[in-house]
């Protein structure tokens, strides 16, 4: 969904996915790797900037501390800067941390971290966020932004200042903050999503972060009915599900660039930020289906 | 402004100025006119789309029904749709009727017209509008606005719904009905302004509808300070006035492209959606400085 606004930058996009080292079984958003070289090899001279999402969308993976340390000298090496879309920063399980990788040596002053009103306030549709960066990096988007998006919403924009001060002065107190009582929600949801899809034998990746859990579907033998188009197969499968099963989800191969489709194709992403009551509703249409298909 | 959108849609911009009939004393946005053969040179098989801005800016001319319909006959003749920003529609004084080029025989299959809560309900800086058109203009407009916008402010949505259901409601009575009550509040502001210019010795291009109103510079000897830039007059002229004498206002070159800039750099655009107060402050800035000044 970057490629767009690269191309009109002027810029060329080139891809690093993230890889799977295991597909059986219920794994983590952990197993899906980051390869160093792969990585370094889309650097030259001529790059401008490292565009990295943490968490990550579509798997929800949580870059370690020496994940952002590799990405963070190949953007000194390299004298790139760095635009970090940390959207999910307080949804976060277990034990894993959200490093911001602005807070990396010498990383602030090439670095723009993105938040987002939207999910760090549950509140999608507001359509508001922030940048956050050195006054050289800001300045120049402040200018494209007056002159593309105008100014944002003003009486969301006083909404969200509000409730980001409330908050903020609530972060002493972990029960009562928001930032962390959304993701002590979630984890439970997440949990029992990932149950329910053992159970009938789809094979969940338990995400570190975010609110969405990729599913592996390769195993099911379920013949697709031919739906006319060239879609990958979780396109296929996905609508599918939603006509003939009543049950959403989004097809994660969306999120790849045309030569990584394929590492998304086998699977499902479903949504846990849902009523328990909606979570046990798509467990029974699961098990109605999933328990009988061959595997 | 449009040329930015216009790039990135693969098109080549072209401009057709409004032309000055009269520019000595008080004049009228009736007074600039639009040459149709001009505007019929800028149109060949390649053409897919005529942009309109009625009322238009930076004048606030209403175009009357004829010049409507000698537009949309240019529409028809060379088969392109027409983008009408009509976001002024319910500001228009004294006789002047708004009329849509939509309403216009044959129009309304090939128009969308562009409309403004920030605008029509005082609201700007709520970043809401809509597009008014046929299924098979609005339909791709959805898809491309999906994949750009994504959405519109939710919470603003559900204000503007509710404020355009409750004002319709009124529309039989105009003493109530905002969409009336506002074009009745402006125009002796307007009045008052175009009243404080003339009697400093500027001369007011009254408009027909809008709350800017161009104000001719060109007789004024002012010497303006070298600010050592290339810009155009109107610019050294604002960024003067600004700083000097407190007073701002908009330079109109910047609503035309290089080749038209000239028609624009006499004149500066003053705001009049302002407290009678303020706009008495302003008479009182002018007549301190151009009461002085050597016409």
């Amino acid at each position: 969904c970057y490629e767009p606004m690269v191309k009109v930058a002027g810029g060329i996009a080139h891809y690093c996915p993230l890889r799977p080292t295991k597909t059986e079984g219920v794994t983590s958003s952990k197993d899906w790797i980051l390869d160093p070289k792969e990585l370094e090899s889309k650097f030259n001279q001529n790059t401008k900037a490292l565009i990295v999402n943490n968490p990550n969308n579509p798997l929800g993976k949580v870059f370690s501390r020496d994940e952002l340390l590799m990405m963070a000298d190949l953007c000194k090496k390299y004298d790139t800067i760095c635009l970090s879309d940390e959207v999910y920063e307080w949804m976060v399980y277990d034990d894993n941390k959200h490093i911001k990788i602005a807070s990396l040596p010498g990383m602030f002053e090439r670095t723009v971290t993105m938040g987002s009103a939207g999910k760090t306030l549950s509140a999608t549709g507001w359509k508001l966020g922030w940048g956050i960066g050195p006054e050289h990096l800001i300045a120049p988007m402040q200018v494209l932004h007056q002159n593309c998006t105008y100014n944002c919403p003003t009486p969301v924009q006083e909404a969200v200042a509000g409730a980001l001060e409330f908050e903020i002065d609530q972060m002493d107190q972990p029960d009562k903050c928001y930032f962390f009582s959304l993701a002590k929600e979630l984890q439970p949801k997440r949990d029992k999503l990932a149950k329910i899809c053992q159970e009938v034998g789809l094979s969940p990746v338990v995400p570190e972060g975010g609110y969405f859990m990729m599913v592996s579907t390769g195993n099911l033998k379920t013949d697709l009915p031919d739906d006319g188009t060239d879609d990958p197969r979780d396109f296929k499968f996905v609508r599918w599900m939603t006509t003939k099963l009543k049950l959403a989800a989004i097809p994660p191969s969306a999120f790849y660039h045309q030569e990584h489709k394929h590492l998304g194709e086998n699977y499902v992403r479903f949504c846990f930020i849902k009523k328990d009551e909606t979570i046990e509703a798509a467990g029974d249409i699961l098990k109605k289906w999933f328990g009988s298909v061959k595997k």
